[in-house]
């Protein structure tokens, strides 16, 4: 019903999540800029600066990779969680934009004292291990996400806390890590400089106490009655543990990486929303066992092959194009069976599904319903994903073809005012995942959301 | 009321949760194998071959590190889900004693795909880091878990899968992590030896099917109606991200831990009880405010300082050696403001104190009911835990004085039943920590728990 849908929406939830469901990039900016209106808290759980949502702000483009995008909202405060890893330049750099457009951003950025700190030769490692991969790249981002995790698990890794303590002892965990790296990776790390660099930007943050225990505040924020909308990075189909190892991120961009991440117990999660194109894309190397192999998409069939086309299409209307890496993605049909995995990791509330304009043109929409197994010919249940590199290479998608509805729907603002072909696509989506859609992306602009079940 | 409970008792969940709520060793294993009865599902969740889970059958001890204790009884399925890192020799170890006793565990256990293996190099450079460490030990079991748990960071981790996969695949990954770590930490590793052992208990594993994708299979049986009962390793205070960093297990051991290493979403979750001494402990280096300091509990002040002898006291009547590492732990007093942040962390369902009875004999106990720094001597407010080593130093414990009960409490198997002394430790217990009471542990036996406000 009515309000049942309203709570799955997210509109009336305490804590809200945003979780990218497929392989990233699904546009869950805009989602968690729409709720954002509503909520007093916007926080980053896990992962650094890897992400890439997009906000167009009165025709400002802006682009964050680390920060929580409800800085752009001046009645938020924005947290990154204990389960961040934190390159301290970065926050600087994406924090002058906001100042400079005059959104006062002061105190409203809080950095968990448990967060690890990224440092500059996590990145330079970073990159010797993907050289080091050859031919089997991983297609990180380079950005040390990999190292810093990695240097946490170590346990010589330095937390954002630190930099609260005397400088001294600050420079003697750095140092040491640093020395570290030096030894195990064969590489010299120019301390100075990057001592030097922090020591300036630690008193910027000491004078503003960004740096703090968001545990507590966040916990004692929910005890006040205040709302958290917790935003994903990354998505499902990356996640350390559940994603396709070892292409995936460093950290848990599942449902249960909120918990783990910010330190807000499983039941205070009132509502968790999965972001969906609604077709699939994947940036880099791995499988995609519904990309529409396309030389121009990075796929390996020559220029023409069938489906090339509709790869090469939904890229160039979708705008696929990587905000962070600047790298095209990879194109194909919706993955139903993927998503069924998805939700059964996450049990999402509802779905976002997002970008359905970009299918607007086409004659002919097809969903990837099921996987079957090319060895053995067994169609595989709902929900199971295999968990190897060449088991996923093994499977060969069962689509189903709908047909499209060739009509703009950049203005339709509800469910019912889309034409009945795009109701039939939206439709089908739903049976197969069993979770009810609840908001549809028509567009990029910030109003260009239409709702299902709901008023917003 | 009685209804709600023994909801929180965990006897009636789909799914529920022991979590070790202080420093570990709150003697888990008891709940566990109390509530397994019910339930047709034991699963480990995180952590590796570090746990200490000691059962007590007909007289017979078993010692579990790495394997749920759901094994002992016969009716269930044992599961190491994907956030484990798994020891291949150590489940084959622990799997003889069992069948030696009788108990057959033919196709009973369940090793996740997902989960990574951990090898004997990672034993090799944990005792390296260990060493490296100089005075500045982290007290780790030296079983390879920080190592193991950085590969999978690094990605360049071997998930169990792998030993599915034609065995050149797994030789070439098992190859490449092992020069990794010849590279980075300038040793030797015997490959040839280790790949050797690995062959022939993969084809065991093989042969048993004991390598499955776990996280469909719990999905699954949680769909079918089947319970789960997840088991915590380690603790609250050792997690990864929570925990005294860097004084911790390289694993997520609180509650959201659960959702990222089995691949339940944590709606499923419906009941998570926290395991408690009467008293507290902790095993190896770090702060530790309501120690009763003691040259033989391992801490600084000379043999007979002020609270000494009732360190030593517990130690003894506790028994407080460590299953896994055989180092004897340092005690003190229940610290509820420590409590307070692992119930702010975790929101238990309910409370596991255990063995109570260890108190029996004292004239009085005390409480730590709060902290205050001592370097501002403000009050931290309840929740509150600083997040710092020196942060922690700087805390000074406020105590409660409460009169002992000076009888034996090993008969009582209802609150009513003990001496209204007991009952009122308890009760101060929970107003402290708001959060209900409901196993108490009165001695070692299988059948020495007492209940409170539900019948078992
Ligand atoms: N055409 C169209 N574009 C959208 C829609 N929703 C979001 N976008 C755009 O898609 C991009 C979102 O991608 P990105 O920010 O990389 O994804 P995120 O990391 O998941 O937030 C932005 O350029 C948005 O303006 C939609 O419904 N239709
Ligand atoms: N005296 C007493 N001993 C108990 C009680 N509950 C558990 N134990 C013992 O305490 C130990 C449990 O510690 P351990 O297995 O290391 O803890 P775990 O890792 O949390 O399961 C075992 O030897 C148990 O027999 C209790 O209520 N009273």
């Amino acid at each position: 019903g009515l309000a049942d849908m309203a709570q799955r929406s997210g509109l009336q939830a305490r804590v809200a999540v945003v979780l990218g469901a497929q392989w990233g990039d699904e546009g869950k900016g805009k989602l968690a800029d729409v709720l954002q209106e509503r909520f007093d808290f916007g926080v980053r759980f896990g992962g650094g600066a890897n992400a890439g949502h997009t906000l167009v702000i009165d025709g400002k483009k802006f682009a964050f990779h680390l920060l929580p995008c409800g800085l752009v909202q001046e009645h938020t405060i924005n947290v990154l969680g204990n389960g961040c890893v934190v390159h301290v330049p970065a926050i600087f750099d994406e924090l002058e934009p906001l100042t400079e457009a005059g959104i006062d951003t002061k105190g409203r950025l809080k950095v968990s004292d448990r967060a690890h700190l990224l440092f500059d030769f996590h990145k330079q490692v970073d990159g010797l291990l993907e050289q080091g991969r050859g031919g089997n790249k991983l297609g990180t981002t380079k950005q040390g996400i990999g190292p810093a995790y990695s240097s946490k698990m170590t346990r010589n890794g330095v937390r954002a806390g630190m930099l609260k303590e005397p400088w001294e002892e600050f420079e003697k965990v750095y140092t040491a890590l640093a020395e570290a790296h030096e030894r195990m990776y064969d590489v010299e790390v120019d301390k100075v400089a990057e001592l030097e660099k922090l020591k300036g930007m630690r008193q910027k943050m000491l004078d503003e106490d960004m740096i703090t225990d968001t545990t507590y505040l966040l916990n004692k924020a929910y005890m006040d009655g205040k709302n958290i909308l917790a935003e994903g990075a990354n998505a499902c189909m990356l996640d350390i543990d559940h994603g396709t190892y070892p292409f995936v991120t460093s950290s848990s961009t599942t449902v249960g990486g909120v918990c783990t991440g910010m330190g807000l117990s499983p039941d205070k999660v009132d509502c968790s929303i999965g972001v969906v194109k609604a077709y699939t894309t994947r940036v880099g190397t791995g499988p995609f066992p519904t990309e529409l192999t396309d030389d121009l998409a990075g796929g390996d069939l020559p220029r023409g092959a069938p489906g090339t086309e509709i790869g090469a299409y939904l890229q160039k209307v979708g705008g696929e194009i990587g905000v962070t890496t600047g790298r095209k993605r990879r194109c194909g049909w919706f993955d139903a069976a993927l998503m069924q995995y998805s939700v059964m990791i996450n049990n999402y509330s509802s779905i976002n599904i997002t970008k359905l304009d970009c299918l607007d043109e086409l004659d002919e929409i097809k969903i990837g319903v099921a996987y079957k197994s090319k060895s053995t010919g067994e169609r595989l249940p709902a929900g199971f994903m295999p968990s190897t590199i060449s088991g996923l290479y093994d499977v060969e998608v069962v689509y189903e073809t709908l047909p499209g509805w060739k009509t703009s729907i950049a203005e339709a603002r509800t469910f019912e005012e889309l034409p009945s072909n795009a109701q039939a696509y939206l439709n089908r989506i739903e049976e197969l995942l069993q979770v009810p859609i609840s908001w549809i992306g028509v567009g990029p602009g910030r109003n260009q959301m239409a709702t299902k079940g709901f008023k917003a």
